[in-house]
């Protein structure tokens, strides 16, 4: 097993996803085609197999056998972490060999797998997920886009770093300035947890701007959001959501002009983001859409690989 | 005091709000103009009528002098509820007079007094902000969008009942559906208040629908989506964000087509939906953007004389 994942730069669970090897094994298959990333595919054999031999790739990628399957519904349990899971068999074979891993499956599931296998780096007290928001120019990070769901102060404030060398690394911004989410600019306003990380952040490696507000994610008032991972996941969805309607609405209301339509949906879809990067862990995780169609899983594959060549 | 403010059937504090009179003034004569609302003015009285004169209004509403402002960064706290101050004045006026409240002053600051001057219907624990967000059909109701940052799980589960009522009278929707706003819609999956309130709604007076996601509250899934203060207020500025940068980004993709992208734009301006119901109080409370505009303004005093109508 250790040989085998030693020669893959990218570990799939092939198995994740609302749609599992239907969508995650041609996605391998472009992402090594169109991109030369060699996919190791981990998961039930035969299902992996079968879709192999439907789209011409038998032989093409190494294949992993792992007999069990994480439900999607699954939030993180001990129960569901048996040793056989293709998502705990894929981390520990992304550890092995210094490759990336990348999974559509529960959040929660591909968190608490991950953070057993690879574990955290020195000092960090919790992952928190990455994603680059596309904002009025540029991106935004937002993080923790549903890594930790009821983070401490002090775990917020550690986001704060982890997306600030995020930013620095993937995004090429020379030195980030981060906005802590809350509910008014003003300092100390927001719930208790934001008014204990605003006393926290001065002290932190970022460049600390102050309270932002929900409008700002989008608006490019700094270059990293840092909230904690329920609001951040609400905040991420809720924009997904907003852009469908917002975008559904304009079309109803008689624009016969679909071209800027769709390059703004494109621009937000799964599948030109790729996934957010699971950050704080000695290794790089991908974390895809559960509804990734294969080009979402393929675009998870390069940016995956590409973050782990920034030592992300 | 007490028939000055009986006479009126909304009672304006024309201090809040990021320009003050020279927009609440101006507002509140457009309301009376247009939609025969009757309007006290409460606030600076020499500000006050020098905005009335600029506007061809004297004597057209009453004015209350109120000698103190509560600045628009007071989150609440002690100090600033000087009985003095114009959101103090105005609250205990709207009580006396049985009359509705509008102001566009710091959320936590009106909450703050409204509840000190109006008091809470009986058992209620906190009051919360009700909005009405168009979504791809009719309209979501969020509650709360940032009356109470920091509830326990049974307020949250009270924020369901309030929300339901509102959606029931004020929108006219015979059997609301509630949805409990999380990171998943799997049961038990969110944050430990969110896992707390999912136990208390099933014996809560509404449908409860389960959890819903950040993509649903624009979808139209459920009618009313119920979170905490902090979460829905960050949610709520979130989607007028995206909306603006959604369309935004059309604009720039090169549309030709500028009136489906204005019509969408105004469904979510502040203008048109006029501001979100403090709901649980005895009496009609409606706080405004505190961006508002003098058409936002006149539009939040109908819907605070319509609100009160209903007994909302």
């Amino acid at each position: 097993m250790g040989e085998t994942g030693g020669a893959a730069r990218v570990v799939l669970d092939a198995m994740g996803g609302d749609h599992g090897p239907a969508e995650t094994v041609p996605g391998a298959l472009a992402a090594h085609r169109a991109h030369g990333v060699p996919v190791l595919l981990v998961g039930r054999a035969d299902e992996i197999d079968e879709e192999l031999r439907r789209h011409g790739g038998v032989g093409e990628l190494e294949v992993q056998h792992a007999d069990d399957v994480i439900p999607m519904a699954e939030r993180g349990s001990n129960a569901a972490f048996q040793s056989k899971s293709s998502l705990m068999v894929g981390c520990e074979l992304a550890r092995r060999g210094g490759a990336a891993f990348v999974s559509a499956g529960s959040t929660g599931a591909v968190v608490t797998c991950a953070v057993r296998a690879l574990g955290r780096r020195e000092g960090v007290l919790r992952p928190a997920l990455a994603v680059a928001l596309p904002a009025m120019s540029g991106f935004t990070v937002l993080v923790d886009a549903g890594g930790t769901a009821d983070p401490s102060a002090e775990m917020v404030a550690q986001f704060a770093a982890l997306g600030t060398e995020y930013a620095r690394s993937v995004l090429g911004v020379a030195d980030p300035s981060v906005g802590l989410l809350s509910i008014a600019a003003e300092p100390g306003k927001g719930n208790r947890l934001v008014r204990d990380a605003a006393l926290l952040l001065p002290d932190m490696p970022v460049r600390f701007h102050g309270n932002v507000e929900g409008h700002d994610v989008l608006a490019g008032t700094v270059d990293v959001v840092v909230t904690d991972g329920f609001t951040g996941n609400v905040v991420l969805k809720s924009i997904e959501g907003c852009v469908r309607t917002t975008l559904g609405l304009v079309a109803r209301a008689g624009t016969v002009d679909a071209g800027p339509l769709e390059a703004v949906a494109r621009l937000y879809a799964a599948d030109t983001h790729g996934g957010a990067a699971l950050l704080g862990l000695t290794g790089t995780v991908v974390v895809a859409h559960g509804s990734s169609s294969a080009a979402a899983v393929a675009r998870a594959c390069v940016v995956a690989r590409d973050l782990a060549a920034e030592g992300q």
